[in-house]
Order: structure tokens, then C-alpha cells, then sequence
């Protein structure tokens, strides 16, 4: 089958194995497939992961086990950890914190930019009939998106900016301004502020805003200098949300985060039911941020077509042929 | 006035101005002084802070505004933060971070290593009398042990590290074990356990516990390596409290930390009323903390007695004369 292969160098492969299907797992041919930040950050080193890269997906079971038999036909989108469930860390809850889990197209697990690909079924959520596949490939970064509103108390009052107008950024802002806060978008992309400024966003460059004045601050530049924006922007006793995962090191003056008392929170995969009910009630947009689509068989080229863009997603057109497995 | 100067070099001035008090202060003539690892940090270049040294002291009130006069004569601690008790910080009760504040002996304020100092009434908190002097110059740094407790949810569960047997780590860890934590002391100084076991405190190197075990760790090392020890220990989704304030900056892997979800909390200083409480009702030992007292007057062989040392104290012996000004 046709895979997006990553083994130092990113390739197309025409004749990779199919998956070989384990007990409690789904064979899913995917729809879509996004083009993550992380994904990019991974043909540079991030993770040190060789295998099929893509892990936010919509698709089709085509094939579980037995007891699970009222999946196949289903469309699903899917948790992207799959754990053991069975240690400390799962039964405590953590179970995208398992040590022993496999991360699909991350960490030790082909990922979906595949004709077909395997997840275990207990990672799976169904999609109402009311989302469209173009909705529902960004569950999972608007799973990420809300992981902040789990992780930690948002107030309306809360004063909030997100720093980094790339895709992950225009999802979180939209989040955040749910419960009523002032939230500011920082970045230098004008060019994609007017949907957001059109739900009473401000938008605008770091320059424009004073030092210390914001109760949390989002940093999803994905780059190391994002961090430093997002300090300045924090006031004293403030959170900062670390959304940025990239290859490489960071700078940090732990001395004032210790006189200015600020929090710093990381927050990776977040919960998929509440993110399917933001898109099933419209309360996000997600339109604007498609760039573009292309052929998984174009894969290549897809990945080069992400710079200064914004999602640019796969689409996988063998479906038909593998629906009927 | 004796006075113990640190500007670019740390030197004993005989014939330092007296204090001008300004509306609001007590003149204070400090009985003992403790000698704080961040004092050492000054002499070493940081806050870039010119002026008289120390924040930790035990005194009594010499002079202040008639509407005061009921302090005169009074054996006090003191916080270490002036603040203007005007701004939007202040008001929303962040008191501690006004950004107008000078700070004791750290920030453009003359510090308590003399034999008068001032600071505002406001900052003042009578020492019961049954606390003794010694007892008392540990409230500061009591406190910001404290701090922690006033920052973050402990829960009596919590499995908690404390790496770090400097004094300040000895006071945490006595801090964290009273709602009933089990607390695990990390060092490399066996000769200072022996008090804090007897507490019901694990004590041991590093290398003697496994990594990503641990619900809470406090980086009290004051030192860049310490924060990768306590990052090594603490578990995914646990909390990681920054203690130490030294000069420089620390290489940070941010995406690990999001990767893992840690939250980083920065904490300084803290509340004085519990920390009093704490030691009246004798629920800490500071005895063994004292490695020596010398006379402000020989307060260079003070700071280099520090090395290896726990607390080091610095008598005020012109007490009587001043308390009769």
C-alpha cells in the first residue's frame, strides 16, 4: 500500500506492508490526514521517530475484532496514545502519560498518512452525522486546544493571549474565548486575523501589547523564541501554557520565574468527546484555517506546501477500495 | 554606623549614614541577621543589587511616626517587600509583587546587616514571646517555605521530593511533612539528616530513587543542576516548584515538558503569621540549622564561614546602645 514514510528522509513508499492488525485494535482507512507542526518537527529530528508519519486523522473501520464488530463501517476519528491501560499511570488516569504507550506517528507506532493504519478500538469516538470529515480531521488539535481548560481554572475575568497565529493558536483563541474571556491573538500574519477578530479577538503583533499585563499566556509558536514573548507578555502570578513541542533546547531564567511566581504548564493531547460537541454546536469555525488539499500519493509535495500556511491536509483515495475489505 | 556594604565588593563600613526614616517606616535595630544563600548570590552579581546586605533579621523597633508609637520597643520580623499598597498589584493583594516595590536588602533598599536599618511599619510582625531571637530569624525563609502550601494544593497523598539540604531544603521538607506527605529529602550532605529522619524524612542521594516517581519535587538546590535532578524525579502531570534564585540562566528541554505535562511553579516569599504559628507551637526545629554566629562586626569572616555551612547568624552587639536612642 501507499505510506508516507519518515526514516531520516521523508519518502512515498508504493509497496509498504499493510498493517498487521492485533486483538483489540481497528484496521481504519483514513479520509484525511492533517499536516501537523509536529509532524514537520519530526522530519527534523523531533522524537527521533522513523515509521508512517500522521497522527490527526478521520477514516473508516474496515476491520476489528469480533466483539467489537458494530465499528466497522463506523466513522471514527481517534486518541493518538495508545497505553496499556492496565498499569499505575492508566489506572490512575494518566493514560496518555502511560510509559508504556505507543503515540500514532509519534513514538513507535505507523501513523495514519496511509492507505490503511491500526489504532485500538478503545481510542476510537464515533462522528455525528453532522460534522464533515473536513471538521472532524481537527479533533484532535482541538482536543489540545481544550486540554488547557482541563488542566487549569479559566476565569471569564481571566485577561488571555495566545502567542503564535498558526493553526494550533487560531483553535486555542477561538477555545478560550468561550467562557467569556478577553482573549488577544498574537502574531504576524494580519492576513489571517479577520475571522477571528470577527469574534471579538484582538489581534494584532507583539509590539503592540505592554509587559506583564496578561493573567495567562498560550505559547504556540512552536519555536523557542515564542517562549520569550510569552513571558514578557505574563504579569507576576501568572500562568504560562507551553503548547510547543519542537527538536532542540530553551533558555530559561528560572531565577524570575521564581521572583515573578509564574506558573508554567505543559499541556499536550486533550479529551475528544468535548471537542466533537464544540464542532457538532458550530462554536468553532474551522474553514478558514484549510490552506489546502492534496492526494496522500502527493504527500511530498504536501509537505512542502505547508510553509507559511496553514493546515494543509491528505486525502486518502484508495477508501473505496479498502471499504470493502 | 557599622554597616555590611556589598557594591561590586563586599566590605565592613565603620562609618555608614544612619537610616533617614521616611513617614510610614520603623527604624529597627537588628538583633540577629541570617546570612541567605541569595545574599551570597548578590556578591556574585545578582539583581545587580549595590547597598547593605540581609533580609532575615529579628529586631526591635528604635523609632517610627507617632501613630505607630505602640511599636516602639517592640521585638519584630519583618517582610521583606516595601510595596506602595496603592497600584493595581497591590490591590488585587499580589502585595509581594508590586512593581514599585523595593525589597530589603536585595532591590534599592539598605538591608538589616547594620546597626539600624528601616523599613515600613507595614511590613512588621510582633514576635511572641516565647519565640526566641534564634527561632525568630528563620520566619523569613520559614515563610517562603510556606509559600508553598499558600501556592498549590498539597495533598496529605502526595508523595513529595525535596532536592536540596541546604537550610532552605531542611525547612521545606519539616514544612511539606505536616499535613502528613511522605517526604523524601535529596542531597548530598548525610551529616545534616540525621534531625529530619528522626521527623519521618527519607533521606538519600539522587541516585538512590527512581526517576518520574514523585507527585511533587521542590528545587531548592540553588543551583542550574538541580532543577534537572528535580525534572528527573517528578512524574508526568506533577508539579515542579522552583526555590532557587541564583545568577544565570538554565538550558530547559520545553518540549518535555509538554510532552509530560509538567507544571513549573516559581514561589519566593511567603506568609509570616502561619510561619510565627509554626514556630510557637513548635513544629519545626531550627536548632540544628545554626552552624555559627559571629559579630556584625566580623561579618567578611561570616560570609566566608558560609561554605559547606548551613545557617550562619550575625549578632548585632550596638543593640543596647540604640535601643536607648
Amino acid at each position: 500500500m501507499d505510506a508516507l514514510l519518515f526514516n531520516g528522509k521523508l519518502r512515498l513508499v508504493q509497496d509498504y506492508p499493510q498493517p498487521d492488525r492485533l486483538p483489540g485494535e481497528a484496521l481504519i482507512c483514513p479520509t484525511l490526514i492533517g499536516i501537523c507542526n509536529t509532524d514537520i518537527e519530526i522530519t527534523r529530528g523531533y522524537m527521533q521517530f522513523h515509521g508512517v508519519l500522521g497522527h490527526e486523522f478521520v477514516g473508516t473501520v474496515v476491520a476489528c475484532d469480533d466483539a467489537d464488530a458494530d465499528w466497522i463501517g463506523q466513522r471514527v476519528v481517534g486518541e493518538i496514545n495508545a497505553a496499556c491501560r492496565q498499569c499505575d499511570v492508566c489506572r490512575r488516569g494518566d493514560i496518555s502519560h502511560c510509559p508504556h504507550r505507543t503515540t500514532l506517528g509519534i513514538d513507535r507506532r505507523d501513523g495514519a498518512m496511509a492507505e490503511l493504519f491500526c489504532l485500538p478500538v478503545a481510542c476510537l469516538h464515533r462522528v455525528p452525522d453532522h460534522v464533515s470529515d473536513e471538521a472532524a480531521v481537527f479533533v484532535e488539535p482541538l482536543a489540545a486546544a481544550l486540554q488547557i481548560l482541563q488542566q487549569t481554572h479559566i476565569q471569564p475575568a481571566d485577561q488571555i493571549a495566545v502567542v503564535g497565529d498558526g493553526k494550533l493558536g487560531l483553535l486555542i483563541a477561538q477555545v478560550l474565548r468561550l467562557p467569556g474571556c478577553a482573549v488577544t491573538l498574537v502574531g504576524h500574519h494580519p492576513e489571517r486575523w479577520a475571522f477571528v477578530h470577527h469574534q471579538g479577538i484582538t489581534c494584532g503583533h507583539a509590539s503592540a501589547f505592554h509587559a506583564s499585563t496578561f493573567d495567562l499566556v498560550v505559547d504556540c509558536t512552536g519555536q523557542a523564541h515564542g517562549f520569550a514573548t510569552a513571558r514578557h507578555l505574563v504579569r507576576p502570578r501568572g500562568r504560562l501554557v507551553l503548547k510547543s513541542t519542537f527538536h532542540g533546547a530553551t533558555s530559561l531564567n528560572a531565577s524570575m520565574l521564581v521572583v515573578d511566581e509564574i506558573q508554567l504548564l505543559g499541556s499536550r493531547c486533550g479529551p475528544f468527546a468535548p471537542a466533537l460537541r464544540l464542532l457538532e454546536r458550530h462554536l468553532v469555525d474551522i474553514h478558514p484555517l484549510i490552506s489546502a488539499t492534496f492526494d496522500l500519493q502527493d504527500g511530498l509535495v504536501a509537505f512542502a506546501a505547508t510553509a507559511g500556511q496553514l493546515k494543509v491536509l491528505l486525502r486518502n483515495n484508495s477508501k473505496h477500495r479498502h471499504t470493502t475489505v
